[in-house]
């Protein structure tokens, strides 16, 4: 039986998120990202179309330096400028119904008593559709921005993100019990005491005393998306994430991911479906197969390789930068590099890959070019390996999404890929799992009721 | 000559803020503060009505125990639950087109990079209408939400405020230099790398090395409003405040703060009007003398004393809440009390004042009631005092501003103490100073330029 998918709109509060150079195109709005009305217009049309979710990615530092400095990144608008999308959602907000919305955000930004308190609110707010993307900073720059000499070490992110999140579960799930928020004018109480706590938390880096001071939301917890995909990662996912946003090279190795994970979540008591998985897939629509080809072709000599070479730099550990483009991928001998070459080697049948073939093949990675009936054939193997959902990653802001929601929604409609339009609304947890509260085998749920007795 | 006032609303995103107990009349809709269609709704009003500012104020943790504990601030809704406004903010910026928003905020709650880099975004999503109101939380139940046991030294806290607001003026005004900002899409050039710079903050609090990561947005700095009143707040309003807001107990009062004020300013290198003064005030408006009495009697008897004494105690140091209403005055021995003892005695001719009394004179103490004309004549005392702008107090809301507006401002308008109506959008520092962007007189433009020889 097919399943229905849902959609998530991949995007960032910058100029070039992930197909860098398309901001160039006459095309793209997206060089005009301070302003709001790109934003408010996105999130009417997404929502309008049958998107489910908004999702912003976010770095809060510089990527890692291309040709020995940082200003390439600022000359080509490589993420940065960039803005905070936190403060955006409200405005989308009131100009939607049903449309969820994801903000990226680590531990390293804010103490948990505030980002706790600034996403309840947002709940409120949104009505039960707000989600957090957690993240721990892969920026040496972003360390460098709050305080620290540079990056903390990778596993110990992760531990810092435990940590952070036990403070918001206290907050989200334990300070306020069911039925404490009255709001009786009559009798004059607006909160039953007896039923709001204080939540003491101690630990390595926080100490909290709460209580919270929001009343509890329509989601409370908002639902948790993940993206991380090493062994602490997975782990960290397995035990928290809703939803994980995943970048599979092909639907077999997402069925494997997703098979793994979802392993390591059964071992920590929950079911296998307490985690969606969203992957990510950018698209090329044509009414024909030649204007598919077509425009992926015009696509490709839009990006900017040398932009991608920049921004792949930070994850493959070494400046890029310096070398031409030209240059035999096997010249580079970094781990990561090593660990993508054959994927890499596979897509230049013939001849010896290079660094543009690298970044490239980034920019190509999970692009499905075709007619909305190919694109349809091809969601239909994702779907059937496990993915519950597409982050769609955007060349043009709003271009994509038009061409997406015009062409090819209604072709996935028909096969049972997509949901029908509803007008219904709803909490964002209520649309991925059919209820708004985080089920019972989450660790957050732990807090429930846990604060009790504590009268201090 | 009479000078047009400007005016802002005093508000709180939680259900009871200054005058306690209204939240309980039919009349209020502050107990519905979650829903965001509250807030959308006034901020429409005023922004139609012909305000300047929607003032939020904040707190980030409970009041000082009543009678021994806080169960009664939960009870009562004394500002226990309350949203954050920072998220808030957006939402109302797309439905208005003039008004300013001011929110609260302390450096105890953010990191200064993610302060800075969202106060930006919302000013660029405002187009040049947000405010800050810096403040140094003065609740122990804040710092224990933060990390700390208690709160800092009063004037610790000050020197804190003036670290975090250097980093700001740091990322506000001197990453970017103006004319960074290209966006070519012919040349493909987004922004000018030599005109961004990393700030490399260093002190004793913060390690900070930017660049920043939003680019000027129309204020750059946002409009800084501060509220102390102590010898380290002056100090630092004189400093660092464009908008500094009281409340004097009568215009003669008022002449003196800011009297003050501004010449701690000129010693500092600044303009006498390069601060303006906001007073708080509440009104009651009739049509006739008579109406405005009945209706000011009614709201006092809507005031719910106790509750204004649970406020109050935070700041008078002692738990008053054990001592009966009835209690004489000159019992409760604290200095703060003291100091305002002689003001409530002046209220009470007769007969020795009680805690009652202090908590009605708190609820009474600037509030005018009368004819709209009467109210005139009273604003062109506070106005002949100095005072810049009124700071509205409300009983309810929207009702408070509802009839402020439709009753209050053309009166005043006739007499030129209020500005006729524009429709002209421009940013709030516009309004209230004739320009966009900080004076060179203000401490945080010397770091405009400052950073251009810095490579690293």
């Amino acid at each position: 039986m097919t399943k229905a998918l849902s959609f998530s709109a991949f995007v960032m509060n910058t100029a070039s998120h992930i197909l860098h150079g398309l901001w160039r195109d006459e095309e793209g709005h997206q060089i005009d990202f301070n302003d709001v009305n790109l934003w408010v217009d996105l999130a009417k049309k997404l929502d309008k179309g049958g998107f489910d979710v908004l999702f912003f990615a976010d770095v809060v530092g510089l990527y890692a330096d291309h040709k020995g400095g940082w200003e390439y990144h600022a000359e080509n608008g490589l993420q940065i400028p960039s803005n905070d999308p936190m403060v955006l959602i409200s405005a989308l907000a009131v100009n939607t119904k049903n449309l969820g919305f994801a903000i990226t955000a680590a531990p390293l930004q804010e103490p948990p008593f505030n980002f706790a308190r600034r996403i309840s609110t947002l709940d409120h707010i949104t009505k039960g559709r707000i989600a957090w993307n957690i993240v721990t900073s892969g920026q040496d720059n972003a360390y460098r921005n709050f305080g620290y000499e540079k990056m903390v070490a990778h596993d110990d992110r992760y531990a810092w993100a435990d940590e952070y999140v036990d403070v918001l579960y206290k907050l989200w799930e334990g300070s306020w019990d069911e039925g404490a928020l009255l709001k009786d004018r009559e009798s004059g109480v607006y909160a039953d005491p007896s039923k709001v706590h204080k939540i003491h938390h101690e630990s390595k880096r926080y100490k909290v005393e709460g209580p919270h001071l929001v009343s509890p939301s329509p989601q409370r917890t908002p639902v948790l998306f993940q993206a991380g995909s090493s062994t602490a990662g997975r782990d960290f996912a397995s035990r928290n994430a809703e939803a994980v946003f995943i970048i599979a090279p092909d639907p077999e190795s997402a069925r494997k991911v997703i098979h793994d994970t979802r392993q390591l979540a059964v071992e920590k008591g929950r079911n296998p479906d307490d985690i969606k998985f969203f992957q990510g897939l950018s698209f090329v629509v044509g009414e024909t197969e030649e204007e598919a080809q077509r425009k992926d072709a015009e696509l490709d000599s839009k990006i900017d390789l040398d932009m991608m070479v920049a921004h792949i730099s930070n994850s493959f550990g070494k400046d890029l930068g310096y070398l031409p483009l030209d240059t035999p991928l096997e010249e580079v001998q970094t781990e990561s590099v090593r660990s993508i070459a054959e994927w890499v080697r596979q897509s230049t049948p013939g001849r010896t890959p290079t660094v543009a073939d690298l970044a490239r093949f980034q920019s190509k990675i999970t692009r499905i070019s075709g007619t909305p009936e190919k694109i349809a054939d091809e969601l239909t193997k994702w779907s059937e390996a496990g993915v519950d959902g597409i982050n769609v990653i955007n060349a043009t802001i709003p271009g994509t999404y038009e061409e997406f929601i015009e062409l090819v929604l209604p072709e996935l409609r028909k096969r049972g890929l997509a949901r029908e339009l509803s007008d219904t609304p709803g909490t964002l947890r209520d649309r991925l799992f059919g209820e708004s509260r985080l089920n019972d085998r989450h660790a957050a749920t732990k807090y429930r009721g846990a604060f009790s007795s504590v009268k201090a």
